[in-house]
């Protein structure tokens, strides 16, 4: 039996066989292409801010990338998630199921509904919702009132699943998708940490009303803050423009609103970023999927812990390499955190689950063992592009 | 009496005069100074997003400027007002005084705190709120209940009044401060318009508990996208920098969230943008400063037409140069905006009155003729710096 400090070095060792002995952080970004030509672009004309051709064309490059009929930028993963809710019908009181492994932002963005984040179940697989505990938790505690799934125990309407791929592991949306029919639910997939990821051959993001991303500096492709809303229905994808961007009605002066309106929209030097690093995304997925191949070579030879990997039907992005500890060294953890981090080699747990953070301990929730037993044994290691072998690639 | 044609005529030739016959838009940003060398160095750091420096020094250089004791960047100016509210103590069912003469945004904000915007008088010297006007309408409708104002119609508290230095006139705050005092209101300055206005040598936004400044594409100085808060409260300015970081708790990788937090960070990229404008902001308030004068020495000759000065203790950064037709020529308003548009001169009214608009036509009101006057008047002519004689700065 291994002691945690054994562990923990073990573990240490065995990722810098991979990337070497430089101090590296979780994930950065990689400026490499056309960044630097389309930011002089957007100085040389002037056109930084709500104005300007980087957004449109943005969205269009996103809309083709992904497949998806609509993508609307917008300032954040947050702020993408926020609006999705608003236009599925998410109204003040409702309450919405979401996994409480997930960072907190999908919860926050329930609460801007005026909505209450309802937590389910994760299965350890792909690490997102449990599909069939979860169709067994409201078999037992909601019913149909006149078309709407109601919370016996609360008295809410539940309006709406949100299922994230966490780490860009697609969840297994089959499951998710019949659920959501059966239940009523509209289904929003958060898709902030998936660009790139496909279940069954299409891209996450696109298999729900809405899907959102996030390219935030830590996320696969960065636009330095940045998200975006995809749809494939015509009409939503306009009131998603509409409202993102203070619900002007279109006039060459006049200044009319026509409903309570945000102001979310992607400025056009941060659109410009984001087209630069779109055009690297399959370089930045090539690499990551090679890191992935050598942490999984490497680690092969520790029976105490794996490396997630994809699930079945899937390509994932491999966003965030992600160890899981066996029970055995499940007590290890911290050590690992500390031992990891002290050499330079920059990890993390996942999450704190959700239900557990002061602002949700009120919420309603189903029993969440394999959550809580997840978030003991997962550790996200060094996982940006180009870690190993740039000249590869 | 001239026609409506006439007017029009007369208007788009003095704007010519001043500013020649070429195509001009109401206002943009120009890029002059270290704009190019502050974002080459976020690309080639790797720091556009959360890391990076120049949010740090986009904050000090703010407050220094403004000297306010604390500024805190954020995404944009309606994302600093949504903050400075909450942080104020507004809460759902609270109303909030508000110009009806205001962007919407002012509105907006009020109601993402689940709160109700009430509509309050301006006046015509500084087309900001007038206090006096408001004090006698509080003293009818509203009474002190344990220490808070309550609006005796609706039954509801007035938590805070939000006074607009409208085109970045400052409004009459001595007025103002005295009458927050007065009924126990907390005051919060909604300055996006006004970086660079000072009212009695001090600047605007740093009156209030909370100022909020705008850094929107067609501001005096711009960010892209981009807002900040004012403070001179240390715990408040914390607070604000928390709440709008996810309120996250510092730590080396646990993530603990202790309340409600928002994604409202203003990206690295967008603040070394921020810097490099905020170098040349004296030379653009020079510039605007100058095209006032030129404008108003055109106007002088068009007896049926003023511009907008500065009100008498304050120093105005001009943002928006601003015509008030008089009562004999009012019927011309939209023959003028049609011709100076037509011609290349791009001009536009002031905001349709936000009481008039779809979601705010229930909310409470007081009367608001002088608002109403003030609406069929104001044209908004082109401001940007460096209109005229770039060469003499
Ligand atoms: C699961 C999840 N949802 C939402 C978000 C929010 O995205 P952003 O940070 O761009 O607001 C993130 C990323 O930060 C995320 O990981
Ligand atoms: C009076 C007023 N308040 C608030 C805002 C909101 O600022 P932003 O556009 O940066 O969100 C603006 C500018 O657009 C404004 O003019």
């Amino acid at each position: 039996m291994l002691s945690d400090l054994e562990v923990s070095n073990l573990i240490t060792k065995t990722i810098q066989d991979v990337i070497g002995k430089s101090p590296v952080i979780l994930h950065e970004p990689k400026f490499v292409g056309n960044e630097w030509v389309y930011l002089k672009e957007c100085l040389d004309t002037g056109f930084v801010s709500s104005v300007g051709k980087f957004v449109d064309r943005f969205e269009f490059e996103l809309a083709s990338y992904t497949k998806s009929k609509y993508a609307i930028a917008v300032v954040n993963g947050t702020s993408a998630l926020h609006i999705a809710l608003i236009l599925s019908g998410v109204k003040p009181g409702d309450e919405v199921l979401i996994p409480s492994l997930s960072f907190v932002a999908t919860a926050n963005a329930v609460t801007y509904c005026g909505a209450i984040p309802h937590f389910v179940e994760s299965e350890s697989v792909h690490l997102g919702l449990d599909a069939l505990k979860i169709r067994d938790y409201l078999k037992s505690i909601s019913e149909k009132k006149s078309g709407q799934l109601v919370n016996r125990n609360t008295g809410r309407v539940i309006r709406a699943i949100v299922p994230m791929h966490t780490f860009g592991h697609p969840v297994q949306l089959d499951e998710l998708l019949k659920l959501a029919k059966d239940f009523s639910l509209i289904l929003v997939e958060d898709a902030a940490e998936s660009l790139g990821s496909y279940y069954d051959g299409k891209h996450t993001g696109t298999f729900g009303l809405f899907g959102t991303l996030s390219f935030n500096g830590n996320k696969t492709i960065t636009t330095g803050g940045g998200g975006a809303i995809l749809t494939q229905d015509e009409s939503l994808a306009k009131h998603a423009k509409h409202i993102t961007t203070t619900a002007k009605l279109a006039h060459r002066w006049d200044y009319v609103h026509d409903e309570i309106g945000y102001n979310y929209r992607m400025p056009n030097i941060n659109a410009a970023l984001g087209c630069a690093q779109l055009e690297n995304l399959p370089m930045f997925l090539e690499s990551k999927r090679k890191l992935f191949s050598k942490y999984k070579a490497a680690f092969s030879s520790l029976e105490f812990v794996s490396i997630l990997e994809e699930p079945k039907n899937c390509s994932s992005n491999y966003w965030l390499q992600t160890l899981c500890l066996s029970d055995s060294v499940e007590s290890a953890r911290d050590s690992i955190l500390e031992n990891t981090n002290a050499n330079g080699v920059m990890t993390r747990p996942c999450w704190r689950l959700l239900h557990s953070l002061a602002p949700f301990q009120n919420s309603p929730k189903m029993d969440l063992a394999v959550a809580e037993s997840l978030e003991k044994k997962l550790i996200n290691i060094p996982s940006s592009s180009f870690l190993i072998n740039p000249s590869n690639l």
